[in-house]
């Protein structure tokens, strides 16, 4: 494909520094568009706006980065960009990130970063979601590096309609990576607390508080992959139906008996 | 059990009509504590609060009912009420809803409502999400009666850990209603579009709208149950790995050639 147009969203906001990376990665190889929230929706997931209204405005940064931030979701920006901004010409590939902090295992479900390729695959766009293991964001090397090749591949062999690639990078340096592995979603979770304050007024709040764990010991897992220097690459999708207890519960309950 | 500790949530907060339906249904067989959102936080998916603390306040309605009205989201409200509030003595199961709209098919994604019962089954409480699928919010009684049956239910037999009810009901008559049908996710979804419009300050807003589309003709799913006048109990889990896609991946490419 000659020059392929490329969506470009994220969860961290249109001026983070991840998505700025991103988009100087993939204006070497096609044309990037970005759509993205007007500010950070860090944990925001499969959220869309009905409410409210959208607000779309064009912004634009250094080295001639231009994009349009809108007052919503990364899913709104996917679904507005496909069904409303460039609905006369689709994007041939949605990618979303550089995610500050790594989003594998249980935490998946919570990102908005991998929502908004969900958003494009349930569209049948081939999406990525890439996500740096860390919350650091001053090196995207390998990042960039990854998600450049990710997108070719992508772009050269398409994806299954209602699939995305989960993509996590390990914060390393390029010449420490093992290489990519496929994989598939761990148990890595955030285990949380809340811290109770007093404010001024003196009124309760609660602050959430997270550390993540990862008791998975099967090596072929995210957060393994991940642990051990590699870019992991998790094909998933929302197919959520417990298929085993299904069958399990028709052959306990018989529906009448249930009525 | 004698008289279970009942965690009600929702996502069309705390003084919808749904809730509240809810609330006096389970009075009926245990101990409900009513955690909701202060306001509606419809489509708002599983996001949770990170970037600002929660508030939560008590509050009464009609007839006895009193809860706490968290200004969060729906997973927000089962995270503190777990972590928090009630973390000495946990509840036996979580229900959600009940919903005002079905939650179906690709739009279990959406949902506020199954998220919190999501949430409730990460921590490995015995969770049901329960929704109508209609807009009216004039007609409970199948939604009551069916709520009482499937929690009395799920408390006796338990539910695998991760794995929750997903329950959708349909908007007749007790006397019409052909019984349950345990079903899988189907492929029910939103066609959306976006409506343009101009504000005063002659400045451009978008507005989504979206219908109901269900394509799926298979006997067993969720969308094709209720059409038929079953209550659809559909058990999920967020297990997202594309099992044959990352088979068919590894055996495509060698890891190292992908690097």
């Amino acid at each position: 494909m000659k020059s392929p147009t490329i969506l470009i969203t994220n969860d961290d906001g249109i001026y983070s520094a991840g998505i700025f990376a991103l988009w100087k990665s993939m204006k070497e190889i096609g044309n990037p568009i970005v759509v993205a929230p007007d500010q950070e929706r860090s944990s925001i997931s499969h959220a869309i706006t009905i409410g409210s209204p959208l607000r779309v405005k064009k912004i634009n940064r250094s080295e001639g980065f231009e994009g349009y931030a809108v007052s919503g979701t990364p899913a709104d920006c996917v679904k507005l960009s496909v069904k409303s901004l460039f609905k006369k010409k689709l994007p041939d590939i949605v990618i979303s990130g550089i995610n500050r902090g790594g989003n594998m295992g249980t935490n998946i479900i919570y990102s908005g970063t991998v929502s908004a390729a969900a958003e494009g695959a349930n569209f049948g766009i081939p999406s990525v979601a890439i996500s740096l293991a860390s919350d650091k964001t001053d090196y995207f090397d390998v990042s960039k590096k990854s998600a450049k090749k990710i997108v070719c591949n992508v772009i050269n062999n398409g994806i299954p309609k209602g699939t995305l690639l989960n993509v996590n990078i390990p914060y390393c340096k390029q010449e420490e990576i093992l290489g990519f592995k496929f994989t598939r979603q761990g148990n890595q979770y955030f285990k949380d607390e809340y811290i109770e304050r007093v404010d001024p007024q003196n009124r309760k709040y609660y602050w959430i508080k997270g550390k993540v764990y990862d008791e998975d010991k099967s090596t072929d897992q995210d957060g393994k992959a991940v642990s051990e220097n590699y870019v992991s690459i998790s094909p998933i999708h929302f197919k959520v139906t417990n298929e085993s207890y299904l069958v399990e519960l028709k052959n306990r309950f018989i529906d009448e008996q249930f009525k």
